[in-house]
């Protein structure tokens, strides 16, 4: 932990490639610094990883886009980010502004071009009861 | 927001296709009306994603099926909706039972003929700490 | 329900094969007792699902391997039980446990060759407002 999850309408991968959007949310997120100028995330520990639904149905199916003269053709993204409580209320805007900038600035030529809906939501871990973590990823940063 | 996340076992494409269930289902998420006949969710807003996991364990692998002289093959889907909160415990229940009818008469005949188990759970977005919309798809219902 | 979901980046498929994974981890949930020796998970409510990320973005995307003479190849495994609340603080210490240790067994060989980072973690449903079963699973087992 943290990471972000991305669920998105498969019809996304016909318009665009998400694997440099996972690099900049992640590059984002190493970036986050909080009040201490410390790393908010660990290099170990950040990974983005995003999801195309195979089958999907978004909003009313593009019928009111087909009544605007539109192919009627509708997309959509939802990125959510698990993170540990117990952050700053400021850190936690900090690093929701920043997701949602790279976000924004990746989607502005989809959004110019399709009808796109997109969500961004930040959680924090509330409801775990076991967490553990293993491997030798953070062995890279020691 | 809201959306429904469908988590499938993947052997459930070889006997159906998800695509008229997640239709069926946005559309009975936009037809949900409040206590003051409001739409409980917004046109723009609504959304169905199904994923089909391409590794999976159901059960117990199908030895008690096959013991009965079934096949062994297992099918499980997971339809989880995810919703701000603050709604009504009536609209909630309202909601539940409405999906719950759409997802069984969708299912209806596969479970005449497999062995599936279901599960539908409705969660209030209550570990949120930060929520941003963009796009265009709001834009369309204006 | 319960249902364990395992979100992992792709590259993972090209090294190993995640299905006897799912299969162990079912078998050791099936397995848990409680302090009254009782199945904690009932057998046509178990299940693992393991899902592929098409695109992901791990760490540092590899730097610090690459300047240490490594591939730069970065795996993420993300394994999320959901059960439901009300169990014991021993019981989820138990189960958590045992996941654990039938994980760190199967990616022993593939953390001896790889760099690999895993996360584990158990949540309960603190946010459920509606849950509802159907299907015949459970009918097997009755």
């Amino acid at each position: 932990m943290p990471h972000l999850v991305i669920f998105y309408s498969g019809n996304l991968d016909e318009v665009t490639d998400l694997s440099p959007l996972c690099r900049a949310l992640a590059d984002t997120m190493l970036a986050i610094r909080d009040e201490s100028d410390r790393s908010v995330f660990p290099k170990g520990g950040t990974r983005v990883l995003a999801f195309p639904a195979t089958h999907f149905a978004v909003s009313d199916g593009g019928e009111a886009a087909r009544a605007k003269g539109e192919s009627g053709e509708l997309y959509f993204v939802y990125l959510n980010l698990r993170m540990a409580a117990g952050r700053s209320d400021a850190v936690k805007q900090t690093i929701g502004e920043a997701l949602l900038a790279t976000a924004r600035h990746f989607f502005a030529p989809l959004i110019a071009q399709h009808r796109i809906g997109l969500t961004l939501q930040i959680d924090e871990s509330n409801a775990q009861v076991f967490d553990a973590k293993f491997g030798n990823l953070h062995d890279l940063f020691k």
